[in-house]
């Protein structure tokens, strides 16, 4: 019984060193030293491999190690194959300390700020009170959840919009489409935190971006793809969006010539958010090993359908 | 029986109407209408104006329109005119907002990606735990205390520095001069939130900066006058300070040549971290009249020999 790493090589060792106490039964093995293929049966990766099935033919879960699965093809696994995200609280909190940073940071116009200083200019502007602040939060699995949580004791007006009915304590929540742009009304300050799914591919554009409130702020913390970024770009240039901090691009890295890298009212980061945290990743592992062999359900697996 | 409004001229209809709803039987009058001036008892002043006394001979209370008096020449008061600071709750909340932000953007390398961003470089830093940052306030009046409240569910370990003992649930609390090192040693990110008096001023220097952890982030939202500048701008330069986002300068606005309108380590905002609420300072000098009458102290007076 064999685990095999393939995802970010500079952290092997200390997923090595933590299925070693957790779960000495399981041998670690990092690709490309595959050994033996038969005896791979977890896989842990963060890119798609193609003919993943016809190299490991006793694959039983592969578990992404991101908090996503969009860039596996689910058409191309087999139905006895469980796919799991291997999201965790701290991950969760990661995220939701990244997602306060640029709720605030858009909240007390700092990318004006900084503009202003980089041309020498001392311009205060009026303090907006955080309860006359509207906040929406698209997507509410666990990291929007968390995020909408520890955006509370900071006093916003919180909304949120799912695809299925949820209910969050303190925040008023939209469904659907049907409410979708009732939802986006609303947003003075808007936080993607949706899957990646076809159904949620470009899901802001032009006409979502023209459904906010005049210069409203837009966070994107899901993926590029959710993006269409000339449509955000316009957005941005004719004021409707007044700053974006961008944690996810379409292509990443982006092009040099990518607009931007320069954008006066964009502030980018490198997709750095949140990611996988070892120990909370090898706990659900070890977790789903146990309930595994007591012929229970896994935790965190995807739904096909779905496709989180 | 009036009192004189000498602060901001944008806000001062939104104080008329303030005083008129709270407490109709003030005359409110704004500078440079004053009037008889023997009937001005109150005077709401942001700045310090010579011979005041001799122009207002029945002055009872100075209320300072700042969260400091720093700006008053306290031995130029009587004894018999009270001085008394308009802070309030939510001048305390608009801080530690602003704390918050700037204590986020140092923990998680903001200023770095965005000399990232400018120089079109995709550099993913790891990720530190909160718990594994250190983070500490100096000053632990009303605003200090707030804002150690506001970082403590983030997860951060918490230090304190004040003057005068004093206990905050979960921080380290570190107490006068001879226990000032060690505080600076255990702050990863420093905030200062002191009154500036003779014994503060330029209380982060050479020495004090040297003390600091390697690679320090600073937070300056008390006054300009706390900071020698140039000792900052040389422990930024060696990489002592890794970063420092500045609300309060020496002079403001800064001449144009003054290096951290450019500096790369440096965010600059103009004097905006918080400011007296209308609302909550009404709410002050209101039940003040009412104390006053019946004998009682008055509220958030200065202590003269502190400063503070």
């Amino acid at each position: 019984m064999a685990i095999l790493y393939m995802a970010e090589p500079g952290s092997a060792a200390q997923w090595r060193q933590a299925f070693h106490e957790s779960a000495p039964e399981l041998e670690f093995r990092e690709w490309p030293e595959v050994g033996d293929a038969r005896d791979i049966e977890y896989l842990i990766a963060w890119k798609a491999m193609p003919r993943l099935m016809a190299q490991f033919p006793n694959l039983s879960v592969l578990y992404s190690a991101g908090a996503g699965v969009d860039q596996f093809d689910l058409s191309e696994l087999p139905e006895h194959v469980s796919l799991v995200r291997l999201v965790d609280g701290a991950m969760a909190d990661i995220m939701a300390e990244y997602v306060t940073f640029a709720v605030l940071a858009l909240h007390r116009d700092i990318l004006t700020y900084q503009n202003s200083q980089r041309e020498r200019r001392w311009a205060p502007l009026p303090i907006i009170p955080a309860c006359e602040r509207r906040v929406g939060v698209m997507g509410l699995g666990n990291l929007g959840q968390v995020a909408l949580q520890r955006l509370q004791p900071l006093g916003f007006q919180l909304h949120a919009w799912s695809r299925s009915p949820k209910a969050v304590a303190g925040a008023r929540c939209y469904v659907g489409n049907e409410q979708l742009h009732a939802f986006l009304g609303q947003c003075d300050i808007l936080i993607n935190l949706l899957p990646l799914t076809p159904e949620t591919t470009g899901i802001l554009n032009a006409t979502t971006l023209d459904a906010l409130p005049t210069g409203a702020g837009v966070v994107n913390v899901g993926r590029g793809a959710h993006v269409i970024e000339q449509d955000l770009l316009a957005a941005l240039d004719t004021g409707k969006v007044a700053g974006a901090v961008l944690d996810v691009l379409d292509q990443e890295p982006p092009l040099p010539d990518h607009p931007f890298w320069r954008h006066p009212r964009v502030l980018l980061t490198p997709h750095i958010a949140s990611n996988v945290q070892v120990k909370g990743a090898v706990d659900v592992i070890v977790r789903n090993l146990h309930r595994a062999r007591s012929g229970l359900p896994l935790l965190n697996t995807v739904h096909r359908g779905k496709g989180y």
